[in-house]
């Protein structure tokens, strides 16, 4: 069976990590023999914005509705187009249209990469963050009054629906009732945000009554920050809303100090629509250009698209081959910001060797 | 001149930490000669709501108006009152009536404190979180419609006005041109929440253009809680949202290790109205009632208040005094979260001697 990826690289960092990603998903598929075609887009960057005044052609939709999944570079230029208009021209209508309703982010200490924190050790810190995707804080609902005047008054409003909170609080269940520790701990923000979060609460707890068997807690999202600095280990699996789940799936991998390493799958569960795959990293304008990024956030993100597509052997194969090159720490072949002064090229090819 | 104080503890170890405040504040007011006089209330904690079905009687503001500051322990006890009512009821009621707009809070890495982060030293972090305290994220306004139905939706309004961020970000340009590195860190999230944040952005590049000596950026709280774990030596003044405010001021003094000793000033700039003073740490009713919660955040926050009431030095005096408390490390004068096996009464009393 094979599987057509779509790929958009993005921009700055996105373009040249994106080559890593996909030499390592040809040295997967060749070892298990799994079909994978690909087609290349020049939409959804900056570029494409400032030729064509937007950011995806009008048929977009139908152009990518019919791929398995998306590859994603990285996306945002804001010097050249204001972030809030490449993000919601691009990135967030696929999430919204494409209803990838969760995204869920790896948090796990790695060998050869040094952690912020004191006394880590790898298999200290191995958790997920399960992220509400599509509503939420992150609405296009609100707008200004009296506008530019002193009077000025803005408003943008949160809107959580109960399919859509509760369909993430399932799969989040469903994913810490099949890990050892059976643990969920959600985050709210109830004794402040007074009305959407005290029904969040209540929404998690009618959940759990289909999930004996998982052990449920929750912290108030400021003291649930502090909590990832001092006690990473207390987690397991962590559900949240757009924004809470956006800041924890940053502030963990910061925790770990994958924050240039990490991966992110936004799923369709259903597979009515393709799940898309992206490094948690930006595009850095600072270091585009320069051929030293890090590519493992791409390849991570090639290994979760992997997994979807029913392919985990093969998935588990790049992650242990970029661990192995990690452990390994040859400075040759490392990125700076490993350690070492090698190239997104380098490190890519020394990954796609080992799988 | 005479200052009038309005003590209310609070709950669980809020009543235990308080005395050790006032014992210090009367250290400091012997030593440097200030007339302070202090009124106990018994309101504003969840018993007072067990008894009275509200958690402040109904001419609360007409009785603490006239005082010069309130000096509040800890509040809640979601055991006896939901989260949300009790602290709408009381704390976030103190906020909004009494105009205290300035939440300030110091995340500062002290001598003897043992912080998460690795090869960190006192000096090295040091900075304010100036944060929005009446308004933004935090309102009463949404609700709910099709109500326990699958077609539930529930909306929450952020409402900010030019008013209230306006001063807001003049108190934080005025607090970072008053310190030597002269620089402004702005909190946003314009790329994701994009009516509210982008005009913050632009409020933000209105108000620099009256401080050019202050030097500012600006990250998207994801990566702003990111960079306080990876590089908490950048920051100086950093300037936030009521929501963005709660969480870097929590998560600040997590990476300073201060969490359970960190101070809080709710400040009315104006002196229209007292302002409150009360530790960052909530009740903790898991550890209510043993004797051995640490009172320093409570004295902390005392300091604040003298400092607020025009006495810097005995404000310092009381820094002072905690810093070297905790330098000398006397196991049984420290309490358990500081490496001791002291009691609140005897780290509240060797702070008091030493002042
Ligand atoms: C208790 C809660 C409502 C409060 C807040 O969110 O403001 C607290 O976390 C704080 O930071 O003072
Ligand atoms: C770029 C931005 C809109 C996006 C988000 O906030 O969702 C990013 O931070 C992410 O986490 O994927």
């Amino acid at each position: 069976m094979s599987h057509r990826i779509a790929v958009l690289p993005g921009d700055g960092i996105g373009t040249e990590v994106m080559p890593e990603g996909l030499r390592a998903l040809g040295a997967a598929a060749r070892r298990f023999d799994i079909d994978l075609t690909f087609e290349h887009f020049d939409f959804a960057c900056c570029d494409y914005y400032l030729e064509h005044g937007k950011m995806l052609p009008d048929d977009w939709f139908d152009r990518l509705k019919g791929f398995d999944a998306i590859f994603y570079g990285a996306v945002g230029w804001p010097e050249k187009v204001p972030d809030h208009i490449s993000l919601w021209g691009s990135l967030l209508q696929f999430r919204r249209r494409f209803d990838q309703y969760i995204n869920l982010r790896p948090c796990k200490l790695l060998p050869g990469i040094k952690s912020p924190l004191a006394d880590r050790q790898p298999g200290d810190i191995d958790f997920y963050v399960v992220r509400e995707n599509t509503e939420g804080e992150y609405s296009s609902v609100g707008g200004k009054m009296f506008e530019g005047t002193d009077r000025e008054v803005v408003i943008q409003e949160t809107v959580m629906t109960r399919v859509g909170v509760d369909r993430v609080l399932k799969y989040a269940f469903e994913l810490a009732a099949s890990r050892p520790r059976k643990k969920l701990t959600s985050a709210t923000k109830s004794n402040g945000i007074a009305i959407t979060m005290p029904w969040w609460d209540e929404r998690v707890k009618a959940m759990s009554g289909n999930y004996p068997e998982v052990g449920v807690d929750a912290f108030h999202i400021d003291i649930l920050t502090a909590n990832f600095v001092m006690h990473p280990d207390w987690f397991d699996v962590v559900v949240a809303s757009n924004l809470f789940g956006d800041i924890l799936s940053d502030l963990g991998p910061a925790c770990t100090g994958t924050i240039g390493v990490a991966p992110s799958a936004n799923i369709n569960p259903e597979g009515k629509f393709p799940s898309l795959f992206e490094p948690v990293h930006g595009s850095a304008p600072d270091i585009a250009g320069k051929g030293i990024a890090n590519p493992i956030g791409q390849i991570w993100s090639g290994a979760m698209m992997l997994e979807h597509l029913g392919h985990k052997e093969a998935a588990d194969a790049i992650i242990a081959a970029f661990e192995a090159v990690l452990a390994e720490a040859d400075p040759a072949v490392l990125t700076a910001d490993a350690g070492g002064h090698g190239t997104t090229e380098t490190l890519g090819r020394a990954i796609a060797e080992r799988i």
